[in-house]
């Protein structure tokens, strides 16, 4: 099944755009092993969310540990919900390759987070996987994203630079782009460039700040669809998780 | 030790400016295993070589078992030779840190290739190691490196603004450029921003046809040093990886 495909049946299944980034930190979960704590999360979720996210920092941070955290996570997350490895990979060409294999075939993922630094010979290996999605780092939510994403050329700044390559690479429907919720204006603008078809990967609501009415008006399509709104920290670590997500799952559908 | 220190005594005990890129491939490496294939290529050359490189996705795309040779590999390299952990790896400031204890403190290696387009908050983290180093993506080796690094902005490239940032972030002379050998014009303009203090990881010879003469000329500083020059598939691939180790070591030192 192509991703569209996929992401499009959970999202009327669910009705949902959310995301739930299983960013399991040791340090935060008290006396729960990881894996029982992120079972708990996708128990209390799995029918709130449209994707699930895992970024590979906090699995890497645990060694082997959390390598089969990251295989048992994947393995225990529903067949009909997105996974989305976001590990902002980048190499040149012929190392992308064995990146895109590693994700989309060892682990089995639907969906990558990958880094446009390097230009296209690093993205097409990604790309090479018609059915699955990569999404390019274009702004980030962080605040130091302005350091070179918003340097200009030709009074274009390398965001928009970036969202063009992407609306180039995105013949196949399986281009997105990553966009943090925290700029909405540079969201709007991205997806003016983009155009109704691309998948949107929008970071930076809840412990980050990103404005939900704004992040949906601007960042889905005119069809209220193709975005991803993904939240971590402001969800698994609430005191009510099923009700945090369920909170926010309504508050995107209100603005939809 | 310090990582400057460090270097400084592998590069004057070995007489040598070589890294070999332990880039190990199932596909290329016949009858015998991964590891023992770096074991060998290890014992052929740790006299010759002042850093070993592992790219991490040719360890990930073998998933569990990946991680195992990643640190078999890195337990058997002789404690005085450089381990550089080429993973690219980048995120916001929180998430930037668990890459940094990933790479740093569990897998315990020297230095690292990080991504520069989220800016300084992403850097840091990686550079709060003040006795490793971090080599940031500067001006890549690859042919669509071009694509963004080459946009220019008030007549300056974005590689450009990345080098004005590494010299910025290396007050603790911790921040490192990767500057690829392919080219050379590039690479004695970011030599010359950069300064002699500067340590620059130098991709792109043999299999990628770098010039070494030029790479030494415009890559080392002034002493002729302060430059750590990669080859992978050129040597461990080669028929004789002692000879085609110690044919490169020679001709860099001609030349430095």
């Amino acid at each position: 099944m192509k991703f569209e495909e996929k992401l499009s049946k959970i999202v009327g299944k669910n009705e949902s755009l959310l995301c739930v980034g299983l960013d399991v930190d040791k340090e935060k979960i008290g006396s729960v092993t990881p894996l029982e704590f992120n079972k708990k999360i996708i128990d209390e979720t799995k029918d709130l969310v449209c994707a699930y996210k895992l970024n590979m920092a906090f699995y890497e941070t645990l060694g082997k540990e959390g390598y089969t955290l990251l295989e048992d996570t994947i393995k225990y997350i529903p067949k009909d919900i997105i996974i989305i490895l976001d590990g902002k990979r980048n190499d040149i060409g012929n190392t992308a390759k064995k990146y895109a294999t590693s994700l989309f075939e060892t682990l089995n993922c639907d969906a990558v987070t990958i880094n446009p630094y390097l230009g296209s010979d690093g993205i097409k290996p990604f790309l090479d996987y018609k059915d699955k999605c990569s999404f390019i780092l274009c702004r980030t939510s962080n605040s130091s994203a302005k350091d070179f994403q918003d340097l200009k050329t030709n009074d274009k700044s390398l965001y928009v630079h970036v969202a063009e390559k992407i609306k180039q690479w995105n013949t196949n429907k399986n281009a997105g782009a990553v966009v943090g919720a925290t700029y909405p204006n540079e969201l709007k603008q991205i997806r003016e460039i983009l155009g109704k078809d691309a998948i949107l990967l929008i970071p930076g609501i809840g412990a980050q700040g990103g404005d939900v009415e704004k992040t949906i008006k601007y960042g889905t399509n005119e069809e209220g669809e193709n975005a991803i709104i993904n939240s971590s920290r402001g969800i698994i670590y609430s005191n009510k998780p099923r009700e945090s997500a369920k909170k926010l799952r309504d508050e995107i559908n209100k603005y939809r």
